[in-house]
């Protein structure tokens, strides 16, 4: 089944759902109702009616009904005063008749035909449907409502959005809900309540995420996982403000490109700071502190950089958009011969990163070369010999490393091309989780010059990269990822201790002070509570190892384990356990 | 020599100088000249005249010559007409006049009488002089040239003021010259930039401190030390943002407290977001996510939170005193029954950091018991039963562990009373560094409750504490407490390898990647150079120890040591060396 025909399957099927909703709901005034990735809506004023999941239910069996009888589209050029006729009491519709019409466009109704020839619904519509809606239509689903406004705007109404989803065939459907099922338990905002590893506070504000003792956990080694890696691989991790003044934005020429995702000004004094959206110029004022000879290049400044990009309240989802974010950030500066290797060795690192969460190139993500387009002043720093090199530059990287990757025009950062990382999520939505950028725009801004051999001044380029994008977003894609049951050095609690009974509790201290020592998490549950209950417990938080400890362990003074898949191994020696978990944890398996 | 001679031979110092200006610079328009801690100045308005350094040695000549024939002081009283006319055209000295009358002062001269009888110098003074001042001002010197306004008032003129000091004896003067000599030597500031730790950048803004490369591994050393002691101690290490609604700060009441030390409002959308100046509310907000039991209590919440509080343009100290910093700061929420366990921990937690930077109670620091004043309602919380015990639980832990501490009245916060760490810099200037707090007000405006044993809500109190500090403070102080020779574990580079010739340097990079896969900072210094030039810039960037590497280390596989205290050893094996090496890192040494 190609992309077409799903899109004028589910076109059609919103044409079936407006159907149903009028004939149920006389008084309703239709709006807009397209095909979108996965499914469809169709948006309605429902007046004083309040719609429910239940009239849902309803909704559906009348568009079961009607789709029987369906036996296709009749189309009909109409005049715009014939259309807003057809629509006398709905100022949603003439709204947009006025406007196709102003715009000089030719207005189509669109009927839809049952076996006895009779029109049973007909709507203002472009165009592309199936031809045999009752035969292509195999299975539909109507899934949720929404508010949304008319037009997108906060000004307008508040509409009802109906949204629901359409396939060829039942076993489609079906497949498909499962993966919605799925998507929904692994959602990273339901995981994060059920585990206890971040919260949100109507008094802190919208969009700006508190991490708890657990969530913390997962972030510093997250953190400190990042930070060891790039030092290893020769960056160097600074600290720079998280604020600064307005004139830093203004000399980088970020200022008005980035203006507004930028929060309003601080007033210090006779000066404005900003909470800053990036963190190029406050490297580059470290690189400026001093001059710096060609021995020094390349040098990498790398940094977990608290940003902050003013997202809408309606956007904000989670730890995905939030309103302040911490990007392991950096920013290599190198001479112009000593940039392919760089953006090569970025390549290495994020590949590096990747694997050792299971993430796989092409499978997990690809690659995507974003280029400048040479005609667009406006958006592109002119300079089309400097964009041909870059562009060649970052594409002998991908083509020599054998990596999959498409090529998007216009999809360049002002100051030069770059190579996006396209992640996958698990419902299979594909965004740019972080970049590998080539810039030769900066480097003149900030006069970012070193000695060469002859002791003369020389241009430097940089290299703006991330390895694991922001902390925020790989935390929500990676709980989504493992479904919460996160690998043992991710986890935040390692090892549960099970006491069988009252009179096990001071073996299992024994054993709990031991691990401790080792610097293992490790919970001592020594409550009143069943063996079972414990067990059940540890599951639900998602614990890879449960030590349970009875008599028959305090006698042998062994240990017997259970994993957090279900795996039971009883009378091992703790010092066994102890080798394997430590294995385990710093091998990051 | 009480304090009240020194000033006295100080203040007596100032009419001296002020003397030797007029009869170098007859047009010059004295100001004030009081004695402070350490010295004396005095401002003068000099007019169209320049002084420079070389001015300086000319008026301590003058100042010499005088004080040989300076028999005493000789006091009148006089009228506000009389004062005026003796100081026609001196606008300055007007204004002190005319407010002194107006207040109903009796306005005084003081005459500085010669040994034949005459005045030699006259000055409208308050007196507090020495009496014999040629016997008594034993030696003095004028120290630096500053710019001050006048009344300290940014919208007046600017003088020129001339710092000085004064002794009664050459041999106090001495010793007194050699601690500011070696303070300056320590000062932060100045060796932040000679080992290249931090720098300043007027693009980002004045007081927003850049750490670069090398101030970055201490820091961040400090911080995991600091983590990780406190996650062994029972505390949650959590992350919370670093703005929030200014509706949180009013809820906690801080804000009119704080308003003055607040930046201006961030407006997003229609809601005002601040910069936090400090956690407190946020860590209250973690609490408050869920429902909490009394088995949970002590929650103690910790984190490293970036605080953001104003500071004047002047007053900004190098990492002493910024606009942003990083504090240590945790929360403790315990039960009434818990309060005095935990503020005792906390003495425990800052003893023991104390200790491993070499830092003893009473010598490099010490307590003072901060009260609340009962009768003072605007600035403290109205709850006199409260304040009894709550500087009762604060006293009896001081008194229990034997500590040397001072009370003092009005210091406490508006919702309690609170132990401040008195810290000592090298110059012997005492600030208080951070604090342990207890705290009743805030567990009744957040509802900080919890559930019983019997399932009933009660309130709970917070301990609110510092273990270290603020990072930039505590580095700023360490970097002065060390003299830029930090202990092994928190040195930006550890061991600087030094091969002699070209010859060495393979095997010089054999033992260069062993230590690095071992984690330690270590630098291969194979530049050009000669070995004693190696070895010398090693010295100054104060790297703990040096491994040379020549013919006779090559052949033996041996390796030679030496220290940056200068001990030297040679021969000996690579394994012995790390062994020795870890150990120390490890033990923090």
């Amino acid at each position: 089944m190609n992309e077409e025909n799903l899109k004028n399957i589910r076109h059609s099927a919103a044409h079936l759902l407006a159907a149903a909703v009028l004939e149920l709901y006389p008084n309703a005034k239709r709006t807009i109702g397209p095909a979108i990735e996965n499914g469809f809506y169709y948006d309605f004023d429902f007046g004083s009616d309040t719609i429910t999941e239940e009239d849902i239910v309803k909704i559906e069996e009348k568009m079961g009904k009607l789709l029987k009888d369906w036996k296709g589209f009749n189309r009909r050029e109409v005049t715009a005063e014939e259309a807003k006729e057809f629509y006398t009491d709905n100022p949603y519709k003439i709204e947009l008749i006025e406007q196709f019409a102003g715009e000089g466009q030719t207005l189509t109704m669109y009927d839809s035909m049952n076996y006895k020839g009779e029109a049973f619904y007909t709507d203002l519509c472009r165009g592309g449907h199936s031809e045999f809606p009752k035969k292509e239509i195999g299975a539909f689903k109507l899934l949720s409502l929404a508010g949304a406004y008319w037009r997108g705007d906060e000004k307008n109404k508040m509409l009802t959005r109906i949204y629901g989803t359409a396939f060829p065939t039942k076993e489609e459907l079906e497949q498909h809900l499962e993966m919605l099922e799925e998507a929904r338990k692994r959602d990273h905002r339901r995981i994060g309540k059920e585990l206890d590893l971040f919260v949100f506070s109507d008094s802190v504000g919208k969009g700006l995420p508190l991490y708890t003792h657990k969530g913390s956990i997962i972030r510093r080694e997250l953190e400190q996982f990042i930070i060891k890696e790039e030092i290893k691989r020769g960056y160097q991790h600074v600290y720079t403000p998280d604020i600064a003044s307005i004139e830093l934005y203004k000399k980088s020429g970020h200022y008005p490109y980035y203006k507004d995702s930028m929060y309003s000004p601080i007033q210090i004094d006779d000066e404005q700071f900003m909470l800053r959206p990036m963190t190029c110029p406050h490297h580059f004022e470290i690189y400026l502190s001093r001059p710096r000879s060609y021995k020094e290049l390349p040098m990498r400044i790398a940094e977990l950089a608290h940003l902050y990009r003013y997202e809408k309240s309606g956007e904000l989802t989670g730890l995905i958009r939030a309103r302040a974010f911490t990007l392991a950030d950096a920013h290599i500066i190198a001479r112009v011969s000593q940039a392919k290797d760089e953006a090569k060795r970025c390549l290495d690192l994020i590949e590096y990163v990747a694997s050792v969460f299971g993430l796989k190139q092409g499978e997990n993500y690809s690659y995507r070369l974003s280029l400048g387009d040479r005609t667009d002043d406006k958006k592109y720093f002119k300079d089309d010999k400097a964009w041909e090199n870059a562009e060649e530059v970052l594409r002998s990287v991908l083509k020599e490393r054998k990596a999959q990757f498409v090529e998007a025009e216009g999809e360049a950062a002002f100051y030069g091309p770059k190579i996006d990382i396209q992640m996958k999520n698990f419902a299979g939505k594909e965004d740019t989780a972080f970049t590998v950028q080539y810039d030769f725009v900066m480097p003149k801004r900030f006069s970012l010059n070193y000695l060469n051999e002859e002791g003369k001044e020389e241009e430097a380029v940089v290299v703006h990269r991330s390895s694991i994008g922001a902390i925020e977003r790989v935390m929500a894609f990676l709980i989504e990822h493992y479904a919460g049951a996160f690998p043992t050095w991710l986890s935040p609690v390692q090892v549960t201790l099970v006491p069988i009974s009252d009179k096990h509790n001071d073996y299992a201290k024994e054993i709990f002070d031991k691990l401790i020592d080792l610097d293992v998490r490790v919970y001592l549950d020594d409550r009143a509570e069943t063996m079972q209950s414990k067990i059940r417990n540890a599951q639900l938080q998602k614990v890879p190892y449960m030590i349970v400890v009875g008599d028959k362990e305090m006698e042998a003074k062994q240990i017997s384990v259970r994993s957090r898949s279900g795996e039971s191994r009883n009378g091992i020696s703790l010092e066994e356990f102890i080798i394997e978990l430590k294995t385990e944890i710093s091998e990051k398996k």
